[in-house]
């Protein structure tokens, strides 16, 4: 008979010990394979412990398949072979820790969330119990009918609610527009260009060129020479290197759309936050025959915390991407869509919605930063030259010097600082693109704009070809255009 | 000179209106490309309004390019044409309205949110600043240090939280797995299964094998047979037939991953849910070798509005992992990432932390939906077998009728039912799965069960085939097996 010392068993129940005991003979081959246990009875007597605790014991480790139980002839032990323990001496491979940067000029944080706010929406929408509303694929309904006012109202969008798909952050919408396109699909991107949309693109499998940018935007030539019928495009304000795709460019882009029987991906990531004269008019809103997706997304303008981006399709393209795509569950938890599509709404003074007013606070934050910190850029010796067009939460900085990007980068990160420079965006490098920084200004606080001068100072003065007279245009006109020379290189702002 | 009136400028600015007019006039032709526009001055003093009006007026048009400004000559207009305006007259196709059912026994839903406590922590983290910090691919530490700690004190998985990746739901990282595994490997996948599993691989486009299931999970010899590497399995209680796969074949399966070198995902969708016994150890947990990617949600412990998953990688697999998908941004909301970690490892009560309180909250709430259901639902005439497991959130109730499921589901559809048919979850059709309903009784509260069991009675007992006397073993009892025979079928419970 089994015999167990229960007095060994520690905190655990009776039931647990003799279970786990059961289980190690069983593993060990102690108690071997096709073994009738001892009935329940015979055991509780044994072991001086109640039939149920048996019992129990017995069924757990039926249930887990270590003993068969045959009706009326009682229990079998299972041909269970212990497995090898050992995990092969792989060793975890330990993360890379997140680093804390003196000065961060790539990563550009916005910090502006509205907390209290939205910790008295999620509230209200708590207990009015909304938030367990089943979401359908493409988005809270309220939250999509907040986005196409918004879009109505400040980019004089006509868009209807149902054109527009919800999801979790830019990169997942890229992912959707991978496998609604990419199959058959060569894709034209913006070259230099925002490296994870080529890498989401490329993971996906789809083709993907680079298309040089001239002083208007992608350039016409290459992109009807590169065999794509999908372009991703900002026009309203590129990244990194801030060109305007001018009226004309845009037309032409849409005739190469139509033409090809293609689709523009708008990519509108920052439009918002344009610090002179009207908002551009997006590509979406002059696309007559349907050829424009238009995506933008929460990041920029609320936090990049919150992981909450939309794409408008166009209506030739909704019946297919609801057939193929529908079917994926909403990415953005219902609690989020609630509380945005409140905040996008709600409000409702004479100053406007929410949104608008935290726009309009975060916009005039914006505005006294960047224009703080070209000025003060505009008096440092290693600028050469401004590259602003007066939007946008980054512009470039060409730099007063000659030494090479990636010397430049390891200086820097040397000092706890963390750049970035134009060249790092190209897949294809042109001598245009090298000694530019580009200047994510957004996180940079102006208590803290002269020790970053400072940095900066060393990393770039330290170079004897540095200590040049700094060319510094003001904050406002244009500067020289980065990209290689285009057919119309764009004027000097009046 | 250009004239417009003024007056009929509506709600609409002075500089605002002129740049529409010009615009217009570019657009239509009335001015030519290459036409000089008269001087700032000229034009203001024309129109009587200030210099200030038209120079914003034709700076708006220059920023969107309809004019050209050439230093000392002043402003052309750029050679713009007006692009078709009509839309192809394609309609926007409606979005089919969410129904409402009298009953849906397939969807599920849970709904035991612990809103309160969420709203008391979502305000501490706003308050705190805490979902301003920046969160890396894998998710916030501190959510997957909770994680980690819940896996181990309640699975006995031993698991460290740079293992764990978070991501918007099981989809999301089904998608992820996909990028992982997909370009090489054939995936094996349980038929019948969850169809959202092949969806998201074959969206991928990896090839996908459909394997038969046998009394015990996923039977071994088409999965050796299928040039498999990959393997996605629900072993703890498979969706939808709720067969648990027993230790032998647990461990052959992982001597077939170790076998061909491949990896085995285990979807733990619903083990929080076993109401006889303790859980039943995980394969990760036994999986000496290292080839399990271990995978859950919090859709079914709290809710699945949430969009919260999270796979446990093995170290092989991690630095690929990370250097292949690490680019991508964290799917999730960083509040919500850092409310979860609160609700996962606060509360500290003996009671057990918030998390454990709320799971036993819920398990025994579903027990007593479950044995009521269970129960009545044996006393009913449709119903020929019920097959449970004693775990989960649904059970096969195999029907007493001749009718074939298609013609049921039409005639529940126009009652207002929504019911789940196990046959609908095959690839394979095979006559084992027919008349056999999955019912997903969570949602089902005891005061609306005798107006469902009315509903079902008027749907399965109006073929004459039903009027049988059912056949109705005690909940615990297995009951016979619905998947076609395999080489050990399953004893009945002891």
């Amino acid at each position: 008979m089994l015999t167990y010392d229960l007095e060994s068993r520690g905190g655990l129940s009776l039931y647990e010990f003799l279970y786990r005991r059961l289980r190690e003979d069983i593993l060990s081959g102690a108690l071997a394979a096709g073994e009738r246990l001892p009935s329940k009875r015979a055991l509780a007597e044994h072991l001086r412990v109640s039939v149920v605790t048996v019992e129990s014991a017995y069924q757990q480790l039926e249930a887990e398949g270590y003993v068969d139980a045959r009706p009326r002839r009682g229990f079998f032990v299972s041909p269970v072979n212990r497995l090898p323990a050992a995990r092969e001496g792989i060793s975890i491979p330990p993360e890379e820790p997140p680093r804390t940067w003196r000065l961060d000029l790539k990563s550009g944080r916005v910090d502006s969330f509205p907390s209290a706010l939205w910790a008295r929406l999620t509230r209200q929408v708590l207990s009015e119990g909304d938030h367990l509303s089943p979401v359908p694929h493409q988005g809270l309904p309220a939250l999509r009918r907040a986005i196409a006012q918004d879009l109505r109202d400040f980019k004089g969008m006509a868009v209807s609610p149902e054109q527009i798909v919800v999801g979790a952050g830019a990169e997942y919408l890229y992912l959707l527009l991978a496998q609604l396109l990419g199959r058959t699909s060569v894709f034209a991107l913006e070259d230099p260009g925002y490296p994870k949309i080529r890498q989401v693109y490329g993971q996906w499998g789809a083709e993907c060129r680079p298309i040089p940018l001239d002083g208007q935007g992608m350039a016409l030539e290459p992109l009807y020479a590169s065999g794509a019928t999908v372009a991703h495009l900002s026009p309203a304000h590129h990244y990194p290197t801030g060109t305007v795709t001018p009226i004309v460019r845009r037309q032409a882009l849409l005739r190469w759309a139509q033409e090809v029987d293609g689709v523009i991906i708008e990519d509108d990531y920052d439009s918002e936050f344009r610090f002179t004269g009207r908002p551009i008019p997006t590509l979406q809103s002059i696309d007559g025959p349907g050829r424009v997706i238009y995506m933008n997304t929460f990041s920029q303008t609320i936090s990049p915390s919150m992981r909450v981006g939309f794409m408008v399709l166009p209506p030739r393209l909704l019946e297919r991407y609801r057939q193929e795509l529908g079917f994926y569950a909403s990415t953005v938890p219902a609690l989020e869509q609630q509380v945005l599509a409140r905040f996008l709404q709600g409000g409702g003074s004479p100053a406007g919605s929410w949104y608008e007013q935290h726009l309009s606070r975060t916009r005039k934050q914006y505005r006294l930063r960047r224009e703080a910190v070209l000025a003060r850029f505009a008096r440092c010796p290693f600028a050469a030259a401004l590259i602003d067009r007066g939007a946008g939460l980054h512009f470039l900085l060409r730099l007063n010097t000659t030494e090479d990007d990636e010397t430049l980068r390891h200086r820097a990160e040397g000092l706890d600082v963390r750049l970035a420079f134009l060249s790092e965006y190209a897949v294809i490098p042109r001598p245009a693109y090298r000694h530019t920084l580009v200047v994510n200004y957004a996180g940079l606080d102006m208590e803290r704009l002269e020790e970053a001068v400072a940095l900066l100072s060393e990393i770039f003065l330290t170079s004897p070809s540095a200590r040049l007279k700094p060319v510094a245009p003001s904050p406002r006109s244009g500067g020289s255009e980065p990209t290689p020379s285009g057919p119309e290189p764009p004027s000097p702002r009046g």
